[in-house]
């Protein structure tokens, strides 16, 4: 008789998204008639900038021509794309790469997924709290989490880096070792940027006791601040104890596309070997490549047209959240983010908790946020907005918000 | 200190089809005014169908448009799409299922190794041998493939299901009870097809022994034989026992498009649940769905034109491997397969090892075909040709053979 892996029956509430799906999915079923604005999940609404669906369209019409046609490629992807990876998101940032430390992939869902497989159950993760749940969700499935507490909220395996208001939203070292740490900056769901000085601490620290760090720079394209850091590899060290996830869901509206890629140096290695060959290997067995039209697609970014179009694009979000931010502050909320990611981070009123004020917001003002409280205990009391909805709908979803629920 | 997953150091000789392209690539860089035809790897060569093209082409230009713009889609694929899988693959084989019994994903290759997880490491799998190579491979990294016998060419806790001349190629039931039981027909690599009567034994044996059947139909569409089971759920019992696989890549030449799915009926379960519920778990942690655009150029392989044209490129190639067949038999070859699928399957002259063949084929003739041992112990003194190429390439090969290898 064929057994199940027993991991997959550690549940919790579900996968947040999925939740609030459902709710939202219910909610239209009661109320057919109510006009609802998403600021809810991070997904993007302008649609590709035309140098972007002009390359998609050329290597469209490729696959139907017998000289261009493309078939199986490179696993990791083609040498074209990887390239220009490492001529526009590193060495600009004085970081050198080598091709065969880039993989493209089908995205940065998949990519942190798909890193779980390589480790065995022994290693203490650690991830900030808040935090993008996939990280956590992905761990249960390998045997990571140990058991659930109810009441707190937290596997009692995982080590969980308070982001609060008190340390603005930055977490500090563990006191408990952690053997594989995952840091996302820009931050999602707070919208905080960390500094270089105190990424540095972290890889200092990760070299010091071995420890590995995923660096997730899916909203990399969203700095502003002119001093930031824009990769872990700008730390020093970075390259023997990190990888680091991008996407192009964020940076070019890609969310529908499927595609980012993972950075892992050859250096990045302990006394078993070196991480990139095991990823290799992964790939080698059970991956086939991205898919070519998107390959080329994404290879448009980085034109100096397309670079101009995403980084437009990506203005416009910048302005909805300044205004949400800006705006909810005038009401008297409590509001962070905002500056260098599509995220606004604010306090829920009166002490609601996060899926009240969900439902609260849902009802009353028709607007889709995201509880706070789905990323981890330390969100309870927080709530998500995204700056990824029209100008239009931001604006009206504030004034929703200013007339009725104040 | 961060530890990897042991599993990823059981290592035999590499990936088949890696091992084989690092030959390749070698021979070129040493014979670079070499004219080399491949029938190896079995990639297609013949461009997507017009009516695919336009199609791709349309969902390009959509995500170009603020209306018809695609984000993040339904992580099991369009309802569209799922909707025209079960119309057209199935009930026209007078199987009934449910939307949600269907997952689209990136490729075969990625639902073999990703079903790998649902299963805990205790897992008795069997393998067809010769047998596709990603089946064992993925299972090794989820740790049940035991030790491998470098001498037999055998993992020691998989049961290896003989597939020779001497039964037709068609597996017998195991001695040895199995938990989980790939199947491949039409096969890759003997090409050869099995019978309703046969599969239904194998329904039979799993329905009894409480096993799971994994069917891979990657190469249903090459059918030929007017009375041959398309669907392992035209077996009674196999809503109970089985899940199928499927893919774009041989229908409809997707090998560069990554398009497959996979079918898992909510009546495939055990004591701890169902298998539905699991992977859906898998895709909401792990998967954010596959490419908008990829999905409507799948969706027009299903039109009836697409269906015209896609059968067409399948004649085209069916029409190359019967060749092969037919000229091969003229020289005195033993050979196997090229009826309902693309394949031909062939015992190397004079007792060759098959990767001596490889070698003498590629040195002599500069031809590429693909080694069996490589597929299985079984395999030893067989060789894989595929009729992917295009005719004057297939022609020209057998040219070669003929005058070069006799």
């Amino acid at each position: 008789m064929y057994e199940y892996n027993q991991n997959f029956f550690k549940d919790t509430q579900g996968y947040l998204f999925a939740v609030q799906g459902e709710k939202i999915e219910k909610y239209r079923r009661t109320h057919p008639n109510a006009d609802l604005i998403s600021l809810g999940i991070g997904d993007v609404t302008l649609p590709l900038a035309p140098v972007i669906v002009q390359a998609l369209v050329k290597a469209s019409e490729d696959m139907g021509n017998a000289q261009l046609f493309h078939g199986y490629g490179p696993y990791a992807g083609y040498e074209w794309l990887r390239s220009d990876i490492i001529e526009h998101d590193f060495k600009s940032r004085g970081v050198s790469l080598d091709l065969d430390e880039i993989f493209v992939s089908d995205g940065a869902k998949s990519d942190c997924g798909n890193l779980c497989e390589l480790f065995s159950a022994s290693n203490r993760i650690a991830v900030c709290d808040p935090t993008y749940p996939a990280y956590i969700g992905a761990n249960i499935l390998y045997g990571r989490g140990g058991t659930f507490d109810m009441q707190k909220d937290v596997w009692d395996d995982i080590v969980y880096l308070p982001c609060t208001a008190e340390n603005a939203f930055v977490p500090e070292l563990p006191e408990k070792t952690a053997d594989i740490i995952y840091l996302c900056f820009p931050n999602n769901p707070t919208g905080v940027m960390i500094s270089k000085e105190r990424l540095q601490r972290w890889v200092d620290y990760a070299v010091k006791n071995r420890a590995l760090i995923i660096y997730d720079a899916a909203y990399e394209a969203y700095i502003t601040d002119t001093d930031a850091v824009h990769s872990v590899y700008e730390c020093e060290g970075a390259k023997e104890c990190a990888v680091e996830i991008r996407s192009y869901s964020k940076v070019a509206g890609f969310t529908g596309m499927r595609m980012g890629y993972i950075v892992i140096p050859k250096t990045v290695r302990n006394e078993q070997g070196s991480l990139n060959a095991l990823w290799g290997r992964r790939l080698g067995v059970k991956y086939n490549g991205a898919p070519y039209v998107i390959q080329r697609a994404a290879q448009a970014v980085y034109s100096s047209e397309g670079h101009n179009q995403v980084m437009e694009q990506i203005a416009y979000y910048m302005n909805n959240v300044r205004y949400i931010v800006q705006e909810l502050k005038k009401l008297g909320y409590t509001v962070y983010g905002g500056k260098n990611s599509p995220y606004a981070w604010l306090q829920t009123p009166h002490g609601m908790s996060s899926w009240d004020f969900f439902d609260y917001l849902l009802d009353k003002a028709h607007v889709i946020g995201t509880p706070g409280s789905g990323f981890g205990p330390s969100g309870r009391g927080y709530f998500r907005l995204t700056g990824f909805g029209s100008y239009e709908n931001t604006v009206k979803a504030v004034d929703r918000i200013r007339k009725y629920i104040g």
